[in-house]
């Protein structure tokens, strides 16, 4: 029995390759986290163990994809980015955003018992992410995005610790608390801190604070002196490497897999992160660190 | 801190609405399951814990979006339809597909080992679905592309179960068996089974013939006898339900959560399965079965 | 010397296929014909050469691509209706979209001299128009597009005749005939017209009041009587001339091309226009009128 | 009458806003201008006539669109070039393709009279133009684009002049031509023109050699020393001018506008081009030439 009669439905797929040589950012957000985390007993207003099970099933991500660059997550969102050369699954949306969300929701739930082995998962209601993928033509823009998300994460950390402090340590209910914060900026809530809780908050977490980068470990680089923000060859990195063999393409992963993936909680907004590791946005892996 | 200077970089998020008053089916695939079925030592041709796991985690995707009207699997592929008149997401692309394929994966790896209860995952290699939205205009084609899958179904299943039946009953060798079925046809393959083997594949299990079809369950009904498809008022369906209000979405939903998830091997390629189960066409709910 | 070395670039050029079996509407829109209309003295509230020049340039457009089914205009706007069964150009859209505007484009330049032939045109100010392509996945809703249009055609008409009358007639202001007629319903505005101006709306010219719908004529046929709407086969027809293959399509072309391009001024909201000419919607051509 | 009840088919009109900060290009191609040149008589391998109406039509579009930045045209292809910053439009792909060619045509139409004041224009037989875009992500990748164009001119000119002079002058039959020019290089071809007909390729007209380019003209600037490529600000000129609030850019359209649009024939591939009209790739305009 052949299948023919009913084939023709495969015209009704559509290809969805994203253009060339620009960068794919690939945003997943946990789906109804908000709900999730009074069930589950987050602590507020951030939870280790919560944000440590995101940064592991992050790295599983990295390690399982080699083509990508760099990932950044806060709370229960985290963002990969491809490489502007990127020639993965043939850059087709659907293929590789579906991956990153199936790979990470396979590694959260795995690990859900190493990191909170008190707190069982409740099934019907497991966590999982939903995602979507972004295009930015340009490492400046790139740039921008990530800048954007840190400093999204400091300015939605700053107020959740303000908030929760003057509730859990001020005795405040929330309403009151919200009432009170309602148009402050930084420096009052850094104030409130300070001066009614003793706290000064650039004492607090970094991984709270800054967020977390998954990158792969090289030797890091001396900035060159001429240089102004690491993404002068920005230009011709992509096209050279898209024209790049599919066995040039293997051997880049191989030499990928090969680095240690690495979490930091460091500033990404300023250039001193990227140009001591211009692996990161050259797409040409590093010197592997020195035994 | 305002985070103005870097917002504009949500300008480059494009939107990835669907056609409205068109039928979505999202497709997902596992990821590299020919080796993942190696690795966790999976029964060929077919292993009934692995086909039992995928249906129960398409089980608890139906549940969790009353707004799937039915689904379809075989192998490691679940097929997911949306009704015309689906409204969920506003009809995003990668939020429907990518919430689908992180709630499968979630309850597959969750429930892994009530159906693999001695053989525990072995990460970093978990399984993982890939998935994509496809879109059909019309009820005739989108009941051509469930045929498509059947048949697809149909045909792999006989060839696996005659391959693997003249290896492992037959003592034939991969090579020589896969030579052998090379250029047959149906009638030919069942001829093997039967004559070599006393095999009628008609008595195989139904689930590995016919793949499974999971839908909610309502009080079958009499087909109409002026009626030749079931797809009649395809035409005007979509479009009055496209129109429903969000609370009448609601009622709908709710409905809808109060129907059992069933779990059928039957052909869904003659009229008579979707004549009998009008709901799954119109979207509109049916009777509940007497208690 | 080789052009491969900037060859790559054709990479970036993306697919544009429309999805098959739904209905393709093509829209142009005259650019800035407000103020053209001054420029070139059209008469107001309806300049009867200006349309016609439309209608011209339609019907060359009609000519010209056989697979179009029909055509409605109003005002300065046009709505080519290309049938879910079309194949033309492989179904990209910009191919569609810029060769309807550009042909349609041509015909107006070069046909201007007809109809005004005292108004020369004025370089660089030449009319011109954009478009873009539309789906509509069943004919009900392509029929309500065409309703959409058609009510939008009765109800401007309606009130640039009030308006106009009251100005042109009536010695008004433009500021207090706008005044007075805001808020007005449409038996509002017939009064106006009838008690103060004696005009009966319904007797005004048809083409201002329905807009032209451009079509070919074969022999009208008989409603067929338990036909409710003429779509009833809607949903076969488009699969089947789907699969039609090139040689049928260039067949039904050239028997397209005998049939004559008419322009109407009649109600295509209401069923009729539609069950007797029942190859508009089927996309099969019917029988040529006897001579 | 309210037009509500069919207004819901605006919901199935689909957003087509082009990636910001990418270059725009929109090419056009004559239809059929194989035929049509036999039809017109076109002489052989290049009619000037044709080639200054595709020019000058193409001058109007440039006066028409301030917002292009450059244009490139050989024989019945236009590229009109986008600036990464350009808002027209809110970069809706269908309205600038459109709008392009639309205007292309017009012009062409009104002004075929002038170029071919002995071949009047025969009805239904017009020219017209079919156009798409494509996105370029960097001015690298923008560069090789019209790299390829003009590559591609020499190709085919070199071609097309050796072929129709061994046709003209030499006497020989298109077959003899084509068979002999199979799998010739360049300098083959140079070859056959200066031994056999003492024709030197390079003296030819630089028009038919290069294409034509088509800008706005300001005071050419002396190539920076240090500068390699023009394009080592590329990274941040798109973002700030896409955050060019609507006045400035109404500004920036005012500027463009006085600028005298002039048509080149010159090498576009190597960098002094651009190195000497930095306001091409920069998108902010140059100085006026002095009187």
């Amino acid at each position: 029995m052949a299948n023919s009669k009913y084939e023709y439905v495969k015209q009704f797929e559509q290809p969805d390759i994203l253009l060339p040589s620009t960068w794919i950012v690939v945003r997943i957000d946990g789906r109804g986290f908000h709900k999730l985390s009074d069930r589950y007993g987050f602590i507020k207003p951030n939870d280790r163990r919560a944000l440590d099970l995101m940064n592991a099933a992050a790295v599983e991500v990295m390690k399982e994809l080699p083509d990508l660059c760099i990932a950044y997550g806060v709370s229960d969102e985290y963002s990969f980015v491809f490489h502007p050369s990127c020639q993965l699954f043939e850059r087709r949306s659907a293929k590789l955003v579906t991956t990153i969300v199936s790979t990470f929701t396979a590694h959260y739930i795995y690990q859900w018992g190493t990191y909170f082995p008190s707190t069982p998962l409740q099934p019907p209601y497991l966590p999982s992410f939903d995602g979507r993928a972004v295009l930015y033509p340009t490492t400046r823009i790139l740039r921008d995005y990530m800048s954007w998300r840190q400093v999204d994460c400091h300015i939605n950390n700053l107020y959740n610790t303000t908030f929760w402090t003057m509730v859990q340590q001020g005795g405040m209910s929330n309403t009151d608390a919200e009432r009170e914060l309602q148009g402050t900026v930084s420096s009052d809530k850094n104030e409130i801190l300070f001066k009614r809780f003793a706290i000064n908050y650039n004492n607090e977490d970094e991984m709270c604070r800054k967020g977390s980068v998954v990158y792969r470990q090289y030797q890091l680089e001396d900035p060159k002196p001429e240089s102004k923000s690491g993404h002068r060859d920005e230009d011709e990195a992509p096209v050279d490497e898209s024209k790049t063999s599919k066995s040039q393409q293997d051997k880049l992963r191989k030499l990928r897999r090969k680095a240690q993936v690495v979490v930091d909680h460091v500033d990404i907004i300023k250039d001193e992160f990227w140009e001591r590791r211009p692996w990161i946005l050259s797409g040409k892996p590093g010197k592997l660190p020195e035994a």
